[in-house]
C-alpha cells in the first residue's frame, strides 16, 4: 500500500486543483478569520460569522436601536420578521413572498406548526414519522400525539438511504393527518426526495411538514412548485446566523387562513395594539408569531443571506457536491482501510452537505482534533460529522480534516 | 395663573437640583448617546443600549463565535441560559441560583409555565386572572384553559389602584389552581403587593406566577424569600437586553421536579446529546429549555446586569420614585389645567417606573413628540406612557418631555 504521506500529498493536490477552478472560492474570505483553526468542518452545525457582522451589529446598536429607540418599531421592526423571511423563502427555499417567517426557534416553530396541522384531527388520526428523526421531531410529535390520542406510525428506513418515496407510500393510510420528515437526516446526511413525497402526500387528506434545517442554504428546493404544506428550519448552519439564532417558518399561502397554532400573544393577534379582551388571529404569517420578534438575533443572518444571493444556492450545491465527493474519497484512500466506516450515501444526488463517518474511537479522535484546531462534530455513539458549508470551505481543509483523523488513528 | 414659561423654569431648576444631588447621575453617561433625542421616556418599553454593547459582541463575534466556534457550545454555552439567568435572578429578582433560566420570549415562556401549572388539573378548576392583565397573558390563560375546560376568574379592579390582597382574597376559591398577576400593571404602572398576594395564594393549592416585565430591574422583589412559585419576565424593558432579547423565567426550587412543559425539544431533555427515542425532561431548570438557547441575543442585557449590580437595585427603586414623583408634580403644573388626566397611583410606594397620562389628542401628540425628539409610547385609546429608567434618565430629561407635551397641546 502506498504511504500515508504520499497518499495525502496526492489528495491536497487534487483539493488545490479544485480550489483553483472553483467559481465560488473567493466566497472564503467573506467570512471571519479563525485563528488555530486548520479545518473548520461543522459548518452544518454552526456556521461561521460573515465578516462584516460585528460591524453590521455596531451600527444597529448605535442607529436603530440606540438612536432610532422604540420609534424603530414602527420604521421596520414590525415588518423585520416577514422580510428576513422572504429572503430566507426567496434565496433558500423556492417560497414566493409571505409565506416564510422568521421567529422563535425550531422546536418552537415545529411545535406551532404541528399543534396548528393537527387541530380538530379526530382520535384515531395518524402521524407518519421516521424514527431517526431529529429527536425534537420526535419528541413534539410525540407529545402533540399523546395529548390528542392520535397514533404515530414510524418509519424505519436504512439509515444510508433515508426515507424513500416507495416507503412513504406504503406507510400512509387514509387516517394520516400528518407527515413529519426532515429533508436531510441529520445524521447521514441522507437527502429525502422531497418533490416525489410531497407529491404523494398531497394526494392524500395529509398535510406535509419538511423539517429543512440541514438543508436550507445549501440544497435547492423549491417549496411553491412542489406543494408543500408547511416547512421549518434553522438559522444558524448553512444560514451563519449564530447561535442559537432564530428560526424560520413556511406555511403555503392557500393554507394560511386556516393555521391556527396554539402560543397566542400578542404579536400574532390581528390588531397588535388593540390590546383587545379576546386574541383573534392576524391574517397570514403575522398568527406565526407570539413574543416580542428576536430583532438583534435577526442581524448576522442577514450577511449570509447577501451572500448566497450572489453566489446562487444551485452553484452553493455544485460546490457542495465536490466537497462531499472529495471527502469520501480521502475516506477511501485513508480511512477506510483503518476501520472506519462511510455511514453517507455514496450517490452525491442522495445525500447533503455533510459526510457521516464512524469508528469506536471517535469521541477521543474528536477530542484531540479540537486541539488541534480540527473541528468537525461527534455525534454518539461513534460517528464523525464532516459538515461541508460551501461558501466557507476550501477543498483542501476538507482534506486537511480527515488525514488529520488518520493521523490520530495510526499514532 | 404662572406663565407656563415660569412653571416649567422652576421645575427645570428642581430636576437640576435633584440632578445634581442623585447619587445614580454618573450611571446616564454608561448608555451609548442618541443623536437628535431631547428626552427618551420609553425604557419601560426598550431600554437604551449600555455602552459598549457593541464592543461586546465585536468581541464575541471573533472570539466565542468565530474563533471557538462549535467549541464553545462546551465551553460556556449550554450552561449560558442558567448562569445569565442566575444573574437576573440575583440582581433583579431575589432569586437564589437554579431557579431562573433566559430562554425563548415571554410569551412562549408563560404559555410553558402556565400549561405546566395547569398540567392536571381537572376539569371545573379555575384560573384567576385580571381583566387589565397583558394582552398575552389573558390570551395564553384563556386559550389553555379552553382547551383543558377550565374556567378563568376575571379581576376588575380600579386600573389606578390595581389588584389588591383583598381582591384576590374574595375571588379564590377552593377549585383556583392557578394566579396570573402582574407585578406592575403595563398601562397604569400600579405596582401590586406580591408578598401579601403571594401569600394568600400560598395558603390555597393554587400556583402563584407573576409576570414581571414592568419591574425587573426597577422594582426590588424577594421571590425567594416571598414564596413566589413561578415568574415570567422580560429582558429589553429595564434589563436593556435590545429589541426582542430573550425572556426568563423562575420556578422556586422545590416545584422544579413537578413541572413539566409541553414544548419537548432536544435542549430540555435529561440527556441532550443522547438523541434517545423518549423525552425524558432533564433535572432542574434545564426542563424548562426547548430549542438551542439564544447565545447572542443574550449578549446586550449582561451590560445593563453589570450596571445594577454596581448600583444595586434598591437604589434603583429609590430615583424611579424620585423620578416619578417629578413627572407627577410637572404633569400638576402644566398639564392638569390642558385637561390631561393622570391615570397612574399619587402615591409612589404604589407604582412602578412608568406614569401613565389620558387626553384625546394623545395619538398626533406622540406622533409630534417623536419628530421633536421626545419619546414617550402611546397606549390607546388616548394614553401616553412616560417610562423612567432610572441609571439612563435624567429628571431634567422628564420635565423636558412633560413640558414638550404642554407646548403641543398649547399650540
Amino acid at each position: 500500500m502506498t504511504s500515508v504521506t504520499d497518499t495525502t500529498a496526492a489528495l491536497l493536490a487534487a483539493a488545490d486543483e479544485l480550489d483553483a477552478a472553483d467559481p465560488l472560492a473567493a466566497f472564503v474570505d467573506e467570512f471571519e478569520p479563525a485563528a488555530g483553526v486548520a479545518a473548520y468542518l461543522d459548518g452544518n452545525s454552526l456556521g461561521r460569522p460573515v465578516r462584516g457582522t460585528a460591524e453590521r451589529i455596531s451600527r444597529f446598536v448605535a442607529g436603530e436601536w440606540g438612536t432610532g429607540l422604540i420609534r424603530s418599531w414602527d420604521e421596520g421592526w414590525m415588518q423585520r420578521p416577514f422580510d428576513v423571511g422572504d429572503r430566507i423563502g426567496r434565496v433558500a427555499l423556492g417560497a414566493a413572498a409571505g409565506q416564510t417567517v422568521v421567529a422563535d426557534s425550531t422546536t418552537v416553530l415545529l411545535y406551532k406548526l404541528v399543534a396548528a396541522a393537527l387541530r380538530g384531527v379526530p382520535a384515531g388520526g395518524r402521524i407518519l414519522i421516521e424514527r431517526g428523526n431529529f429527536p425534537t421531531d420526535r419528541f413534539i410529535v410525540d407529545a402533540l400525539a399523546t395529548a390528542q390520542g392520535l397514533s404515530v406510525d414510524w418509519l424505519d428506513p436504512d439509515p444510508i438511504v433515508g426515507v424513500m418515496p416507495a416507503d412513504v407510500a406504503a406507510a400512509l393510510t387514509d387516517r394520516t393527518a400528518l407527515v413529519v420528515l426532515s429533508h436531510v437526516d441529520y445524521r447521514s446526511g441522507a437527502l429525502a426526495d422531497m418533490a416525489a413525497i410531497t407529491a404523494l402526500v398531497r394526494d392524500t387528506d395529509a398535510m406535509m411538514l419538511w423539517d429543512v434545517c440541514h438543508s436550507a442554504g445549501v440544497v435547492p428546493m423549491r417549496l411553491d412548485e412542489w406543494g408543500v404544506d408547511l416547512a421549518v428550519g434553522c438559522s444558524y448552519k448553512y444560514l451563519n446566523g449564530g447561535p442559537g439564532a432564530p428560526a424560520f417558518a413556511y406555511v403555503r399561502a392557500e393554507l394560511q387562513h386556516r393555521i391556527e397554532q396554539p402560543i397566542q400573544g400578542w404579536m400574532g393577534a390581528a390588531d397588535v395594539f388593540a390590546m383587545g379582551p379576546a386574541y383573534r388571529p392576524a391574517a397570514g404569517m403575522r398568527r406565526l408569531l407570539s413574543g416580542t420578534p428576536p430583532i438583534v438575533g435577526m442581524l448576522p443572518m442577514q450577511g449570509m443571506l447577501d451572500l448566497l444571493d450572489r453566489a446562487g444556492v444551485d452553484a452553493v450545491r455544485e460546490k457542495s457536491r465536490s466537497l462531499t465527493t472529495l471527502a469520501i474519497r480521502a475516506y477511501d484512500e485513508v480511512l477506510a482501510e483503518r476501520g472506519v466506516e462511510l455511514l453517507t450515501h455514496r450517490d452525491a444526488a442522495r445525500r447533503g452537505s455533510h459526510v457521516l463517518l464512524g469508528h469506536p474511537s471517535f469521541r477521543a479522535v474528536t477530542e484531540q482534533l479540537w486541539l488541534d484546531g480540527v473541528i468537525p462534530d461527534f455525534r454518539g455513539p461513534q460517528g464523525i460529522r464532516i459538515g461541508l458549508s460551501p461558501l466557507s470551505t476550501t477543498h483542501a481543509e476538507t482534506v486537511r480534516g480527515i488525514a488529520a483523523i488518520a493521523a490520530i488513528l495510526r499514532d
